[in-house]
């Protein structure tokens, strides 16, 4: 598997169906939120998923090996990175099954805007082709892949934390990871609720102190609620975490999963978390 | 304290600075989500509070016991309910501490009404006068306890379940307290808008299904969720309430509290539950 890797880079199993991922843990690891949104995320058998801002491409791969999907796609803005999970899809023999894609998140959202209360109209949506481009053949014609309403789950874990521009190294990979320098929450939930068939859904992981933004946006591009799953480290220890699933058009009716602890009171993995990790698969 | 019992009733001990409260079990019994409303409520130490639908008083007794206000006011719209609690208030002598008030919610929310995604306009509030009356004292004049911006704190247990006018027994106090009959979701959270100070926090107790449609309700008006605890009744069972406090005005950031779990694996109460219910203070 040599002559996948570059120099800094590192190959991690992902106890997945023998699926291995290559990492730069000088740039960005992916860490237990990815994992646990992958396990969390309905997907839909046979269908066609979406993750944005994929990173190392380690959602679609575990979701893939997980059957949540037929085809998946993973968008990603930076070249590296793009190039990088590209590299681990090939790697796995997945080509057929995952397209990397280099491309930005903000312009497909640009294409809606929420009207009032009333959430978008779909009379606006245009059909249009994006930029896209495959990071390993940039050459061959990827701007068909991402179209309106032809995907029937998109996944993201988006950067957490607002603002950033003006941060110190904000071009980090490490800080367009975490910081929403490049994309924000809004602009994933538009890019989302466009590329959503009515009735499909969104998986997002994020942080609990937006969760009240987190939701009213989602109901501004008629995303509605429907899964949540709060995760906290230790039972007394406040959620630093939340999975939250929205549906296309769906009712309004929101299923609260048991919270997930993640550590017992030894250090420990709780039972819950093994299980997700998929330790008793 | 036999003198204060009607037939059908029972006194039953707060444990709370030896407050006993009246309750008539063929009615309606305050649950574990009042205790715990009670318990999760900043409230304002000197400050004024208002409970809607206060059913049996318990709430504003608790609060009282735990100093979290000055002065109390209970509004509750059922006749009955209304006469007993005032009863449980005198007779725990906190009648200058403890207001209970006959009269709707409605009667309140109907001043407000929300301005698309602007939120409410405050200077559309009028000076209102309400037809409130006291249980036991109905000449006396208190038709100036329930004012505009007159309260630095609104609690609510309020019935959890759509609809209802349909049900055999509508009119019953159970159905009463359970159903959206006789008042919704969005007329007690404008209600609490109306009463509140710019500032002042509403807390309120719900079932986590219809969380995204509270936090999109108290958005609308003006109330921003700060504070959220879910409550589950096992370590591995989904949430069964949802404790949320909203501040009037306030800016947007939730702080999410450790999930509550109820009940240890062998059935006994948790530490964190018995805590809440005030054993170890």
């Amino acid at each position: 598997m040599k002559s996948y890797l570059r120099q800094g880079e590192r190959i991690d199993d992902l106890q997945c169906r023998g699926y291995y991922i290559i990492q730069n843990p000088a740039e960005f690891c992916f860490g237990m939120d990815a994992v646990l949104l992958a396990d969390f995320a309905t997907g839909k058998k046979g269908g066609r998923v979406i993750d944005l801002g994929t990173g190392t491409g380690v959602i679609p791969m575990l979701m893939e090996g997980r059957e949540k999907g037929a085809h998946f796609v993973g968008l990603e803005i930076q070249e590296a990175s793009a190039e990088r999970a590209a590299r681990s899809v090939e790697m796995n023999g997945l080509a057929g099954k995952i397209d990397i894609v280099r491309g930005d998140i903000r312009e497909i959202s640009v294409e809606l805007t929420p009207v009032g209360t009333e959430g978008i109209s779909s009379e606006n949506f245009p059909d249009n082709h994006f930029r896209m481009k495959h990071p390993l053949y940039p050459q061959a014609d990827y701007s068909g892949v991402i179209k309106k309403g032809s995907f029937d789950c998109v996944t993201s874990n988006p950067p957490y934390i607002k603002g950033g521009r003006g941060l110190e190294n904000a071009d980090s990979p490490k800080n367009i990871a975490r910081h929403e320098t490049l994309v924000t929450l809004e602009e994933v939930v538009a890019a989302a609720s466009y590329l959503l068939v009515s009735g499909g859904s969104f998986a997002m992981v994020h942080k609990p102190f937006r969760l009240a933004e987190i939701i009213r946006t989602l109901s501004r591009y008629r995303l509605e609620p429907k899964r949540m799953c709060l995760v906290q480290p230790y039972i007394d220890k406040e959620p630093n975490m939340v999975l939250i699933e929205a549906v296309k058009d769906g009712g309004v009716q929101l299923s609260c999963e048991p919270t997930l602890v993640v550590y017992n009171k030894d250090g420990s993995y709780t039972e819950d978390l093994l299980h997700r990790y998929g330790e008793y698969r």
